[in-house]
């Protein structure tokens, strides 16, 4: 069961598609809301050859089994001799065994192809167990038997999320002093039809055609694909390049190829078997009505970007009317998702971090791009993709230097992010910064990465770095009419030439009468080059045919009808729509994946079972320190009570147990929790510390416990420097196992 | 234009009702989502008196104004002499000026009662005004012409928000150990209906007959009321009781009341003059449809409460199974008001932070509430509000002691809420906890406190602390047919006697057939004095005439049929549901009540015009720190940059201002959002700190700026402490004005 996870915008979302699908409309790349959270075929996974060779050997062995088989049908038919009968028997048993080791060889691979394969499940299924187990999620109104897509977070779950947010604000918005915003998640139908996703934020959905039971198109398509390569292991080489293509390119079929497909395989409604409606576009948003009329229709917003854009006249005049500035806002988002699935990572409603860096088109530069540049860590650009591949080592600098990311301000925050998940405790090297193809990117995009992490469903996309142009401020200014635009002064005003087209209304009023104003707006709109063109035309021959789109048919323009002129303007000032750089962060799918890259087990000392530890850094820890006396006793009791009053006044996070369980027991219990540290009372003077991972121990005076505990769990001294200073304590209690 | 305000749970909302109105039914009580912000009539306003006085007086001088009209006419009609006709014009005159007076008194005294007032009124613009100004807040959408209700906080204003929301985990979830959870907003329906407000959560609404625009219908008939007592001041002493009874009372109006009110006023639509409809109930929930059959409904949650009373089986286990326990919700509501009003304190979103204390019901104690025994606050009980006296400063442990307050639960409580509102900059002057008349609670709860704070719009319920017994718990338990309930092991079994009923299904199989089933259960359904009493009748008549409901007749039951016995039987726990005490924020309630309370202003040097202050305390300050270069200097930037860099590695948000401008202008525009400290660099060694309100500066070397600022921000010193340490620095600096 799984926990709620969470998705970028819907634009960095579908930036991250499938890899080998070029030929995308900008428009459904921009908004088709499917992501592929695992790529079906990863570019780093370059399984098919062993896989086909495997397909292969199978056939062979296959066909060595039946030839036995036939064989000693004969002999039995031929009432051969018991002993020879025995013996071909014999082989054939050996034949047998042979193909079923290959067979399964086949299938492993085959399934660790789709992101799966035995291990990761095994492990995905341990650090499933232990997250529901001890209420880091639950199905949300469970007792209600829950809703697809919506998940809680229990109590350490959320005190893990709220420190990954404060983290957050303190490594982004208080270091870059950026303009946090907090923006209601109800949101009128006019600003989400500006940005796009009224028309296009859709799934492609088919129905069962008598129980009405929807199903997500193209989940349907790539289950039955999956399912033949991993569980028909009879298939021939070339068919199962034809299903893997078919996985590779689904994401952008379209709902008449999706329809095609679907009936060519025979796809049926999974529970039925009921034959299916042909696939058409759901909407993604969850729809609401604004008030008491019914009139005013409102969704619930989709990501928290859309807040930002609409208020950046007022950002921009809070931050002096200067430029660059980068609002921030953390918040809900939603997503009607039909049929929600991966659990932690595909939910219903989820949190989004995100940051929009408004920066001159002309210059994007980043005045602290220096104290990233020497980081080194994994990228992946497009050309290594294209050519198949992986991921390589690259220094952060060199990258922008070579132009392989696009300029200064992208890598800043690609550097950045990489700094805030690594602190977080994801493992660098399941971490990487995937470009995106062109074909992944929308048609204004001037670069995008992704930040990719490996957990057991694959390369997962839980950060969307992209530089956007102006796109979105344009679409808000034509949808408002208020320009979202920044100024920049000259020094000395400029002259500059400028195309001035002025229609004579009077001539053409005598020429067209209704049609007049139409024609005044055709010529107005005209652009510099048309005008030039019309300019020598009516010069040369006095007249020309003009097509004039909203009336739907060409008129006679003559020379009187219309001055065409380059004039000398002085200009004062560039005004001009910044450029945005949008680093969106999808912190459910983060802490996700924290987990599973926190998650280990170790034998008890009994050996009889294995412990469940998660190693989070005391940053994230849900609790920073546990206070367990020794044994029941009530001195220790109360030195116990002491120590956790010290604690609280330093606002470290701690739980008492005073129960009468083993410490053994009370360590393993927290260690599950992921509690760095544990303080044992087992004297009224001095008592241990123990650190989770390492189990080593240290002896601390009971009054700088506190203060010890808040040192090291707050980053101002390392364990090690601890160690350093305070005795160890290497006898072990008890009954500690 | 007002910002994001919120209020608390439906529940503690309606628990704030108005005082006079005593006879709610139940049900209503509970629900009704009306909730007078501004009670109409106020316990603690007394002007009743002098108003009707002054009505009185204004009568009389109204009638010697029409007298002495009367006579002046008569005088020219009799055209007597002009110097006599003078003197009567003139003396007419006088008693006009005076009449005018008198009147002007009255509509002062009559507005106020309506919880405006010209210098409230002047003072909120004035607040308000500054928050606009300074993006404190900014109208939702506001390029798209805004939506009624819907506030985004501005970077200050959300800077503020998260400093009250970290703050609150600090005082309340990390001190108390409560356990914290975070679930969705889009809620299915049935969790709903469970709670009742699918069903009752709605407010009355009127139609306009023909445009169709609707009104609150308490609203139309409360605005005609004021306006009658605020504007005609020819209002006779028992008309004007009679709008007040009516604003006392109409919030508990049924429909038909409301209905039959508006009729007998004559109201109309307030914009065209049409008639109305007739009152009808209005759901205030936005309603949305989970997945894409269309077949799920579900709302945006209206409170956060039920998310944690659904997870409370798993809370109780997460717990070792043990009572009492805290759980904590900080998260988003919805409620689509008909016409939000009120500006910030009436919105259509809004944050809450929710904690459910779950007790033992017959164990209320709490250990810790000797540490808030000693607190004095205004306390407003019931008696005193009957007695139409008004809230008085009293100890809570002698409110405790005196059964004032129910139990030591609900106190500690009430005394937490004392010192988090105190310690975010709340007047205590202007904070009182008001209790709730025995009509204005549920019938089920034990007892309600709200904490009210007082701002230009009146007494404005922020927190509400209710003793909500078992009612919550057991409304789940019903719908989901999952026991939430506590065990408590007896130290040994305990011997009970239990009524045991045994149908003999045979017989009655014999005697009923098809209805034997609905006779079983009949019979298995009796209370115990029913079965009581069947047995006796038996072992007498040996038969008797039993009403079976679901078969809708009654039957002959003969003594072979059943068996009524007592037996006794080993009980080992007792099983019981918890009583929850509900601790329910408004933070956007909160935040702009704090926004008043710290709002001020100063003349400034030259005295030419008023500088806007906020003082609030560092911990909610949304900017701890600026660094300002005294003058334009290259030495002096770096120094500030040097600085800037450091307070960042410490942690504190500030803002660095490299402008020109001059420093008098920039200790201006941060005093208005309420920075507490100024760095002002006038040398490269020492700089000046200046603290906000009393504009005392000290001299600090830079090198020890940052540990200094942080070590007074976050509260580990006074600034008095400081001053006492570090040379004061006495001269103004140059063009300081």
């Amino acid at each position: 069961m799984p926990l709620s996870a969470q998705r970028c915008s819907s634009k960095s979302l579908t930036q991250s598609r499938s890899l080998l699908s070029l030929f995308l409309l900008p428009l459904r790349r921009l908004f088709s809301a499917t992501s592929p959270a695992a790529p079906a075929v990863s570019p780093t996974m370059d399984f098919a050859g062993s896989e086909d060779a495997l397909r292969g050997i199978l056939a062979e062995k296959q066909a060595g089994v039946d030839a036995q088989a036939e064989a000693v049908r004969k002999l039995k038919a031929e009432a051969a001799a018991k002993p020879e009968i025995d013996a071909a028997v014999e082989a054939l048993k050996v034949l047998k065994v042979e193909a079923a080791a290959v067979a399964k060889r086949l299938q492993a691979v085959a399934a660790s192809g789709g992101g799966g394969g035995g291990d990761r499940e095994a492990f995905r299924q341990a650090v499933v167990n232990t997250l529901e187990r001890r209420l880091f999620y639950i199905a949300s109104f469970k007792i209600y038997r829950g809703v697809a897509g919506l998940y809680d977070y229990g109590p350490p779950g959320c005190a893990v999320k709220s420190n990954v947010l404060a983290f957050w604000r303190q490594h982004f918005v208080l270091e870059e002093n950026m303009l946090e915003v907090d923006c209601p998640c109800v949101t009128p139908e006019i600003v989400l039809k500006a940005s796009g996703h009224v028309e296009k934020f859709t799934d492609l959905m088919v129905k069962d055609d008598k129980t009405g039971t929807c199903y997500r198109a193209d989940h349907l398509l790539k289950d039955y694909c999956k399912e033949k390569l991993e569980k028909d292991l009879t298939l021939s080489a070339e068919k199962a390049a034809e299903f893997k293509h078919v996985l590779a390119v689904l994401d952008d079929f379209s709902a008449e190829e999706l329809g095609a497909k679907l009936k060519e395989f025979g796809i049926t409604a999974p529970d039925s078997k009921n034959p299916l409606s042909e696939p058409y576009p759901f909407n993604l948003m969850f729809q609401t009505s604004i008030g008491p009329s019914g009139l005013s229709p409102g969704y619930m917003r989709p990501e928290t970007a859309q807040g930002i854009f609409v208020n950046f006249k007022d950002l921009y005049y809070y931050n002096g009317n200067k430029l660059p500035f980068a609002a921030a806002q953390i918040g809900q988002a939603f997503r009607n998702e039909i049929s929600p699935r991966q659990g932690l990572l595909r939910v219903r409603e989820f949190t989004l971090a995100e940051i929009e860096h408004f920066v001159d088109p002309e210059d994007k530069s980043h005045p602290k791009f220096v104290d990233v540049a020497d980081l080194e860590f994994l990228m992946f650009p497009r050309e290594l993709q294209l050519a198949g591949e992986s991921a390589k080592l690259m220094l952060l600098g060199e990258a922008v230097r070579k132009g392989t990311v696009n300029n200064e301000t992208l890598g800043y925050f690609i550097g950045r992010v990489y700094l805030f998940l690594t602190s977080l405790g994801i493992d660098k090297e399941r971490l990487r910064f995937r470009q995106h193809l062109p074909n992944e990117m929308a048609h204004y995009a001037a670069d995008c990465w992704d930040a990719e992490i490996e957990c057991s469903h694959g390369w997962i996309e839980c950060v969307g770095i992209a530089d956007r142009s102006a796109y979105d401020l344009r679409a808000h200014s034509e949808k408002s009419g208020v320009p979202l635009v920044a100024h920049e002064k000259y020094p000395e005003p400029r002259e500059v030439e400028k195309l001035v087209i002025t229609p004579s209304k009077k001539e053409l009023g005598l020429a067209f009468k209704g049609n007049q104003k139409m024609v005044v707006e055709a010529l107005e709109a005209m652009s510099e080059s048309e005008a030039l063109e019309m300019k020598s035309a009516l010069e040369s021959k006095g007249e020309l045919e003009f097509q004039v789109c909203n009336i739907g048919k060409s008129v006679s323009i003559k020379k009187n009808m219309v001055s065409i002129s380059m004039e000398k303007k002085k200009e004062h000032q560039r005004v001009f729509t910044p450029s945005v750089i949008e680093p969106s962060f999808g912190i459910g799918r983060i802490i996700y994946c924290l987990f599973e890259h926190c998650f280990y087990t170790r034998p008890s000392k009994s050996e009889e079972e294995q412990l469940n530890v998660f190693r989070f850094p005391s940053l994230v820890a849900p609790i920073k320190c546990t206070v367990f006396p020794l044994i029941k006793s009530q001195k220790f009791d109360e030195a116990a009570k002491v120590i956790s009053k010290s604690l609280t006044a330093a606002g470290i996070s701690h739980i008492i147990d005073i129960t009468g369980t083993s410490i053994g027991k009370r360590y393993a219990r927290t260690d599950e929790l992921g509690v760095p540290f544990a303080v044992t009372v087992d004297s009224t003077s001095t008592v241990t510390i123990r650190e989770r991972d390492s189990k080593d121990q240290i002896r601390v005076n009971v009054d700088e416990v506190a203060s010890v505990v808040k040192e090291v769990a707050e980053g101002q001294s390392t364990w090690a420097d601890i160690m350093w200073r305070f005795p160890t304590h290497s006898v072990s209690h008890p009954d500690e196992d």
